[in-house]
């Protein structure tokens, strides 16, 4: 056991955290005035285009993915550069080319599609010529259980017919996301896992409609494409769209669920580590009452206390990093829903003491804090609510704890 | 003692309950389809102006303002009401003609204000042919502190001039905002709290300048008249204008800040209220794994315990109300203080689980609870910081413990 | 609705109050010394008796039992005198001849007893010639649920005969201790509710065996007869020794249960503020790094929390104790059951603060806090665990809730 | 950067988990009986001795010692054993020799001891033919500030004569405590942290008078010899048994500090997951209302917690030693604080819920928590308050903080 990360980790790690610090931090301004200047689009500003190139010429590009397509980096040597692009979650997961959901997508199409579907979709995604969304997540029935799905994918003839309904597809709403990637039963009559399949959906094909766009605490996230409500009015595709076979939906949705919730877990610690610099240096600047904040004695509990949690956070999510790339993600499944669940609720508290200490300003446009606290708020919802993922890990531990005789 | 309800009291909580439940709720979807429509606009829409119209004709009517210009109810009187309005707070306090910033500035103009100030101010603002504006809290300086304030008003003749930069005007971005009510220093000599004067600023005079819309989470609050930056640029009013005398205006900064609270506090109850109700029919209704949430264990918690919060929260408001009618608003200082810690802290903890309970929905459009929660979240800020209340009351705490003789 | 108590009830509990800070609480050195001193023995020391005399002599006793027997207060008149004897819960409760479980049990003997009964049991108590357990819960069995009591009381001839074992029968190891109330069962096939009845059970009936003394948290409680494991070996009393009927035991225990938990609140909350007290005056005197503890910002805010958190919850103790008085204990179970789980577990944060503040003292025999500590924990699981009951409360929320119509 | 121990650790980690598991775990009904059939002694009773032999046997001793006096591990790797014992604290600890204050006491003397202070002290230490105690806290003065010690060392010839008062010297109320290790000022002008010294102080000396014991809770730790206040009234001593030079107790306080710390967690460690599994087994036995616990909500949550906590929690712990193994104690500090402040609360919390599972039974005799609750609560206090470390680590991150260029 050692705590020290290899030397091509710490070169990339730092290469990362220089750009995000002298590149990306610095024009978040800009990006602001962009979205305001053009109140009524949802696709890429072109301060975003401008920064992906500066990160791919620096060698800073598609490092999520393992393997020959990406920068072939183990979750554990990817976490320390996803938690630096936390520090500013607008901007830095684009410029990388690792931002969800094409993060997860690019993963599904590498592991699980054709060379076809390869070519036309993921090298355009690699290259980020285009932008995509996951339609899974449907109103109407709890999302934390994937046997709920309504959407119906039918075979007919040398085509599938797409027909449901989906919301919260981030980045949908951006006219760039070219291909959607749905799951959908095709057989709501096999076996309870091998029900769904994924198929994909060209954003152009008839029948697609992106009904609206959905708010998170008022805001759009309209820089990254917002969340749709998406409809399917029996949209048909050709058959060799579908992903791997039917009845595989719900296997490929699993192995998209690991990586894509250790991705959050990285970047919502950066999340933390920018709240804390951020409530640092107010604690240090601020006056009241004669003397800094940061001299009086709450708020230095605070200050604390979010080191503390940020680092024995940080540990879990590497060991599950190390564990998924080690054993695999299956058997990190209790690990994985423990980041999941402790991750993004530490943040949420740090971020909400981070406001508490700027103030007004705090919840205001003034500092990215209360946007923070509203993109870390989803992430105890996405993907299945706390509850659901404690009452599961709660239940694996009740089955199967260490054993120790007891005294009699 | 004995903790029921005066017969006034109750008939007229009842009136305005049903009137809420009636009337106000089921037009909330109006209200955002014509804040939709008009997304440039900061003024009231239709709606407001017709239920404030069917508000008056049932007799709910300024029932904050204590004496013959208004309901003569007692604070104790008028909680269960504000409680109320708190169900639907983008509607009914503005349905109500008791929203703030303007019952705050109907008390002034109302205890403090000459005749001639109150035809020309208060009468309108009774009617509510006019909104008004509360111009105190400044960028750059701790606000907590009133003596920090950098306005200057200087006497000219017969006129005062106003310059210096206020923020969080709450209001202040609805066109129908007339009169804006300016804290400042007459004289930074004097001793610390006889520096500050109140003095009436017609929106349309010369100088006054509304810089921009500060938002709130992802919120402009454009339904109730955002929170502007205001910049006063040498604005010239008449003498007249001066509310009370030279040096007077931290004593009625002080004046209005208990009913302030204490209106905050009562509607942030019925805010909980809301979202437990919201909270409690979603539980009984969304089935998960086979069972109502509701019959899930940590939910029910959730339920009992926002009940019991609620409860003991109320008694503590409800006791400060009865103080400051018995005793006065400074003595009840002590009171005052812990219902501003303590309630919007319960409710936002409320409103956090409530999201919890409703997943992806909680946080969007589609429930008022991200909205109320941005909302409550504010109150923890707005009027000094829970933290500076916090030492406050415990140093008080500190000198004035009961005595009892300690064991030796 | 108001908030002052009436005349009656502030001269007593000013009466009560004087004579706990210089009667009582000056003499707990002298109990201590008296426990020490005789380390084997269970019954009342010498200090118990003196004291007694003197609180009789005050005024102050049997203040517990409404009408013409007890001293004819409230619930809501009681509250403050019940209070302040929490302050000193090891001596003022048996001073004023209101400690449990004797006052449970004189109520039961008071309300269900027959008059031959009265003279035989409830006549010594109120003289406090001898003291009384109350012997419900049993080893083995989920005592939140009084159906599934063990115990049995058989019919036979003109006896009854109790078999069964019995635990944390508080007082019963007092030797002076000479009647048990006992729960058992008559008819277990009977409906749920009739099958228990409660019988009378002198301590020195043949059969009758207190097995051993029960420790909590390290303490065995010998100041006021510990808490016994008690085994009825076929133990045969008279018919005549049943209360009330057979099938009344659940009744009866739940007509007890009440006001047993009410007056464990208002103690409670005496505990409180006399840790509240003891951390005052130790965050007043004690200096550490140039400055004294309460001019540093975390032990500050935590006496304000500790003020408002007893202010809101004595609120709600007092509310209950008028529904009760008003409209009766049945009605009043939601509040019951509210302060019972809301009080202890704020007073357990606020000692398990104040030993904080005392440091290694605060675990010791030096001060009460830690003895008072443990009192307070097994509050949160006698006569039922906080979480059965927080279940309850929100079923019953969740059956219940204040309708409103929603927004659609 | 991995996360896997060495063979060497794992297979001594094995060994002693089989070892607590299947022969000390039993015994500790044994040793309880032992305890209740002699409560007027404060030494060792037969058990300890019994299983120490069983265990020196199995090569189970003086683990924690680095170097070739002891076993030679690394922090790193004496983790995962530490906290083995900690499943078993009364017992395990000193079977294996491993327990305090002995292990920081031998620490002392193997680094900065004569070889004739090592010969006569350490050697029977090691072979555990006496015990030891460690004198530093005093009563009156704030502990968590080394330099207001005010116990005096004064040389007078060929001695030191040595007067002050101590209290919570663990262990020193055992008779076979023959060597207490007493810190006191042999210059009180020298500058601050030169002003202490440490000196060996035989139990026997004339003036060594042990005056009482303290309780922790009502706890009196008989069976580790207790927490004693003892006094040295002008206890002289020859000169040779001062340890390294005067003026150096300070530095060789804060050496002993560091790896006394962390063996407290990681032993803390092993209690809480002792608790867990307690809590886990109760919740899968135990039936109320239809359902084992452990079906029910809120349990479920709180084994998931409390497995959540343990596993981020043991990687600082686990980091923590790797870091003192690699950077040393000094460069560890922060770290060392963290875990300081974090084990303990968080075992605290899961052992409250622990009790809170097995209701009466929790907080009795009958089961471990409650005296594993009180063990744990103390080292909240010992060797500084958590609110201490809390303010000093809040303050290294307000100075140090990462930095990041702020978006203007």
């Amino acid at each position: 056991m050692h705590f020290a990360h290899d030397d091509t980790t710490r070169e990339l790690a730092e290469r990362a955290r220089t750009f995000v610090d002298d590149t990306v931090i610095p024009t978040e301004p800009v990006l602001q005035e962009q979205l305001d200047a053009t109140p009524d689009q949802w696709g890429f500003r072109p301060i975003v285009t401008q920064l992906r190139e500066r990160a791919r010429a620096a060698g800073l590009w598609n490092l999520f993915l393992p393997g020959e397509h990406g920068a072939g980096l183990t979750n554990l040597q990817y976490a320390p550069i996803a938690e630096v692009t936390g520090w500013s979650p607008r901007l830095a997961p684009v410029a990388f080319n690792c931002a969800a959901p094409d993060t997860g997508n690019m993963e599904v199409l590498h592991d699980f599609g054709t060379p076809a579907q390869q070519k036309q979709w993921l090298e355009p995604l690699l290259a980020a010529h285009i932008r995509s969304a996951f339609c899974m997540t449907e109103p109407d029935v709890a999302s934390s259980d994937a046997t709920n799905i309504g959407t119906r994918i039918r075979r007919d003839g040398d085509h599938y017919v797409v027909s449901g309904r989906k919301w919260w597809s981030t980045g949908a709403m951006n006219p760039d996301a070219a291909i959607f990637i749905v799951m959908g039963k095709t057989d709501p009559d096999a076996v309870r896992h091998r029900q769904q399949s994924m198929i994909l959906v060209p954003r152009d094909a008839p029948g697609v409609r992106v009904v609206r766009a959905l708010t998170v605490f008022g805001y759009d996230d309209r820089d990254h494409g917002g969340h749709a409500e998406v409809a399917f009015d029996d949209v048909r595709v050709p058959a060799a769209n579908l992903i791997a076979g039917e009845g595989d939906g719900f296997a490929i949705a699993q192995a998209r669920l690991g990586p894509g919730r250790i991705h959050h877990c990285m970047r919502a610690l950066g999340m933390g580590e920018r709240a804390l610099a951020l409530m640092t240096d107010r604690a240090n600047a601020r006056v009241a009452f004669g003397r800094t904040l940061g001299e009086q004695g709450v708020i230095r509990e605070w200050v604390a206390e979010a080191r503390i949690e940020l680092e024995s956070l940080r540990l879990l999510v590497l060991k599950t990093a190390w564990l998924m790339d080690t054993v695999g993600n299956r058997k990190a499944m209790t690990e994985i829903q423990a980041i999941k669940i402790a991750v993004p609720r530490a943040v949420q508290r740090i971020l909400d003491r981070a406001i508490q200490v700027f103030g007004a300003a705090g919840v205001s446009q003034d500092t990215p804090l209360a946007e923070l606290f509203a993109g870390v708020r989803t992430l105890r919802i996405a993907d299945g609510p706390d509850e659901v993922h404690l009452a599961s890990l709660g239940r694996a531990q009740l089955r199967s704890r260490v054993s120790i005789r007891a005294a009699e």
